[in-house]
């Protein structure tokens, strides 16, 4: 912190403001440096990798140094009242106890489930450090985790075979001979730097290589759709999921994971336009403008004085306190658990699933869809009316730490209707293409690579889903020109003239 | 403050160091205790409201808590220089002059007027604070408000009969029978969600309805079109406009009004790309890179010093002074005073509108525009060439603050040719869609709701605006590839191809 | 700083508080003033154009005020250790070495050249300050840029005649007369504002013009294609360039140069979404999340303490050093040095140029591109695959500071397999578009004014880039959705679809 307030403060000064400058930051150093307890206590065996890696991977040993790992042991931690702990674990074993976090502590865990362990100057090293790994110490987030949409983020779509199609339509390479487009297959890179990047791919262990380095040869892993810190990714453990997607990589960052920056990589639009809308609504209008002063660190987050305005993980995971130190809502790593509805990533809404495994789900069209293309909900899959309503309710309790009655009520009647408005645009548009398919205009075999099909994805996944956003937090340009009202409406046009003309010219 | 600046000088700390600061900020903090006055006095009757909603809804008292409506009484704000003051009534009545601007003070001003006024324990409150009230000590900051555009900004959609079928054609839900599109009547929820969300809705009082709360049950409002934040909102008590729309919401902050992030919420892509084009300008680039070290508090603002690039509100609305303090600009809540000409909005360009009420104006073929389709100025609803100078020349003199005089004539030469041409682009899409309805391609009635019309509003609404925006800021994207040139260009192609498919078909 | 310290300690503060914060910051205040030796030493001349210019722009003087230029003489400079120099010529003439670098100093530098120079006050200045100028302590970096494709940016549009013709077809106006478009000549404004307003201008001198001011009538230069701050910008001195373009205008300041808003300026969405992917990268991510309390301007920038992830300079072009303070990797302004592949702006990816002059190449069709339309590059005007290697080990042995040898190692073979694949979605395209020119559907002589020939520049402009931007930084969004996989993919049906209806409406 030295380094930084050191340097904020003589940025702008003349030469001769440094110096003195110099003196009073001396003088202070001198004290912080005598009574310092420095980073708590290496062990022995991450002080022999920081050795190498200080000079060999310094961007790692930084990040590290600047982290609560390298500066709290577990003991310090489990010292603090319940409220606010990071640890939930009680029983972490002795030995990991009283040293620092450091990187023998977390790459040498579970070893024998992690294929990718490998020997590495006489340390048995695991490459990836997994949920799994993690759970070492915080075992309720792991837990709450591994049960989520996010954590089954791949197989959803993997083992949906309409989400897979539409996946290897989209991502596969096209030829054309004369005029007509072939299709290759999906390489298996496409799906990884494109859906895959964000849902999780699954890392396989093919062997060890042998690298050069100014230390010798020595033998590295080669691993299979590496790197990714998808947030489903399959480990080599078994395990599911990538702490590091949002708590990157070796700073561990709580602020980080708060800042809707993180959300942001994947939660955009045209499909799920969630930051857009964020940053162009109040809340967000306030977060960007006065957030960088706010208190982004504390555990728990107490609202109203470490930050003035809901961001991402404020309504849907962080443990939220009042002015008193009062509960408003507790901690949860399944980002869906407060969540009562569905508004994004399929045809029409629908009440959350219970499992967040969803490519079990089957409609009564027998389809892998929580909803039929008429919009009947698979119910046993979802929660019942009672849940959604003991949710919303939940929020709008958060809600009502800012907002009188009237306002968090008409919110929610508002959200309502705009998201039954939202799915009659959709089913508009499936009646279209449904038409289209039954005057065999276009080919029904596969929903998703014809011209009029394009429209109608358009319709539910980027249209409905920015109209619903829009809505869920105040946004206003998404419910209007920017892929809402104005596209949906639009849209139709363009799938009727479409049938129109096909039909025209047929004749 | 304390708070903040312990946590952010101890957040990168070891606990070593965290020990010692905390000795050393005690010493400060008991100094600054023991010479504290605290905030201001607070009535007995806010102090009654603040017992209850400190436990109730925190965030609005934690919120209000760092408001200079908290710290600073009337009496205190008028003692300061006419320059500073942010008060511009000199004449508050005496009972509010000496206590903290609390809950009590505003929720209760001009009850007679608010037919939201209803019995809170004892006290007889009004929900919304409106302009009207805020005028008690902010009288000429309410008064330019008043006969603005933003004002008028709900009558201006609702009572010009082709915007309000503008506004009614896209957001009706569409239903599909057969490959027929049908329309039904657009929701006032729809409205409310999208156009009217950044124009304001008209705020209805429906009665009083009974909730459970921890107290008991209690009586609260019950109204339509609420919550509301637009511009042009029209309240209870028959003021135009919320204040909160840029100063939210019991902070009431001059730093976030101030910040581009406040107008961004509305003046944003694609129809009014304001703040996508001041982003990607050099302006923006300085405001992105070192804004956040600027100082977006003080009254007056110190070109150069306070702030080195202008923002929105530098150019549009907040008294400007130069380093010694004469007045560059004076401050005008009128955000379209200083402007001559307007861009964005309306089919052509055209002077700026004499009243903020546009919904009066008749064109030459009695349309309610401030042009003809053909590009006539309905001139006598518009200002005079002579004030239309008199606006740039003001502008330009900001300018030359920090621009050399050629800089600043040259840049207004090419703005001025930009937005001829770009008049030019709409005048060809408005001479297709004409040639198109009358070769009874299209139907004329709506202009709004058919294929070939969807682009004639892009090519206006969206791809005009953003070449007029790209040039009155300096983002060249949104002149070439984004809704630029490019898209001025494609689209005629798309209107002309229509026209042609339309008629071949026909044949 | 003082005022930005004592404003950023007084914003929260209560009134008791700040009157004890006053007494702490007067005494501090006392000693800095005591012991400063204010802002190096303002030569005479300089000092006779501030008098007047802290009147007349004040902007200007304030900035400089701020920059290192008026706090810091090449004496100074110089005596700083080679890897901490801003100044790169060791051998700046005697008078400029001991005063600041003010107006005067900057203003008169070789004034033989400048066709901008004239009199103003009894001095001859120059309008524009040039790269040459600038050369004159930052030798090096001017030699660096001024070989570039940034320094020939205007040229490389120019005089190459497919994309003059491209920037001609799609700014110049159209006139519509019954349903055909017609093309008026593009105006000088209309390529000004959109493609040489990031590209540059030439600037011309014009001569002389008298405007009237406080201080009487004064002469001013008359000049064309101003003001301008592209990257390839003419000047009246015949260099290329301008360093305000990054580096802007009198604070010059390197925080500001290195933030990755400066770049996103001009390398942002559709046609290069380098800013939007950055953004929504890991990297971007934890940019905005922390990077506000990252040292931006030390030189040497040391990775891992001074920035915790890179930023578009710390892999283009900065110097960076390990914690050690060993060279990393050496500063470079020209920003393709470290580059071996080019990813956008042209048809197919293809080799880095050897020359900054791209206009000069011819491939075996002819075509002034380096590659043809088959995909075959013009090998002797691109780097060899010695030298492509070489590059990317050395962009490699940077990531490798904090990724692993297997991470940075399957980086580059994701990067090269998404390319590869998005040069097969182009070719796709091209193959359609020859299919539409040879079936005379459309016009081959102007390949970019006509419906498929606008869906086939988009194939490679917008989609084929983004897709490559994304696998490049890391953001999957826009090889996805965003113009990736999915725009490839549905645009080629677009452009199918079209050849068949043309097809059959001739039939």
């Amino acid at each position: 912190m030295f380094h930084v307030l050191y340097s904020s403060v003589t940025r702008n000064s003349s030469f001769g403001e440094v110096v003195m400058i110099r003196v009073l930051f001396g003088l202070i150093a001198l004290i912080l440096i005598l009574s310092a307890g420095a980073m708590g206590t290496v062990s022995e065996e991450t002080q022999a990798c920081l050795d190498c890696h200080s000079l060999y991977t310094p961007g790692i040993v930084e990040d590290w140094l600047s982290s609560r790992h390298s500066n709290v042991t577990v003991d310090q931690a489990l010292e603090l009242p319940r409220i606010e702990r990071r640890v939930t674990n009680e029983n972490v074993s002795e030995v990991l106890r009283s040293v620092s976090i450091g990187c023998y502590e977390c790459h040498t865990l579970n070893t024998d489930k992690h294929q990718d362990s490998f020997e590495h100057f006489d340390y048995k090293i695991n490459l990836i450090v997994s949920p799994n790994d993690c759970a070492t110490c915080h075992s309720e987030e792991v837990s709450q985790y591994t049960g989520s949409k996010k954590a089954h983020a791949l197989g959803n779509l993997q083992d949906n075979e309409l989400f897979s199609l539409m996946v290897s339509t989209h991502t596969s390479v096209k030829n054309v001979s004369e005029t007509e487009i072939g299709q290759l297959e999906a390489s298996e890179n496409a799906k990884n730097e494109s859906c895959y990047a964000c849902h999780g791919t699954e890392v396989i262990v093919r062997g060890l290589r042998t690298v050069e380095t100014d230390l010798g040869d020595i033998e590295v892993l080669d691993l299979d759709n590496w790197p990714n810190q998808g947030v489903g990714r399959v480990n080599p453990d078994g395990s599911l999921g990538a702490c590091t997607s949002c708590h990157p990589r070796h700073s561990f960052s709580i602020e980080i994971a708060r800042k809707p920056y993180t959300c942001s990589q994947c939660h955009l639009e045209p499909d799920v336009p969630a930051w857009q809308v964020y940053k162009e609504s109040k809340h967000g209008n306030i977060f960007s403008s006065i957030g960088s002063k706010w208190e982004w660190n504390s555990v728990p987050w107490v609202l109203g004085k470490d930050f003035k305005a809901p961001s991402c993980a404020v309504c849907h995971n962080s443990l939220v306190v009042n002015s008193e130190g009062d509960e408003i809502l507790p901690r949860t790593h399944d980002f869906g658990a407060r969540i009562w509805q569905r508004i994004f990533g399929l045809i029409y809404s629908h009440p959350q699933t219970i499992s967040g495994q969803t490519s079990i789900i089957r409609n009564s069209d027998s389809q892998p869809l929580p909803t039929t293309f008429d919009g009947e909900i698979a119910a046993e899959y979802l929660i019942s009316e009672q849940e959604q309503q003991s949710r919303q309710d939940d929020m709008k309790s958060l809600c009502r730490n800012c907002h009188g009655r009237t306002w968090a009520d008409e919110y929610f009647v508002k959200f309502d209707s705009t998201v039954t408005e939202a799915d009659m645009m959709v089913a508009s548009a499936t009646r279209l293409i449904m038409a289209a398919w039954e005057l065999n205009l276009e080919d029904k075999s596969n929903p998703f690579d014809e011209t009029i099909e394009f429209r109608w994805v358009r319709q539910w996944l980027f249209y409905a889903n920015s109209l619903r956003y829009a809505s869920a937090m105040s946004g206003p340009d998404y419910a209007a020109f920017k892929n809402g009202w104005w596209s949906l409406t639009e849209n139709l046009q363009l799938m009727k003239d479409f049938i129109e003309q096909k039909q025209a010219l047929r004749r």
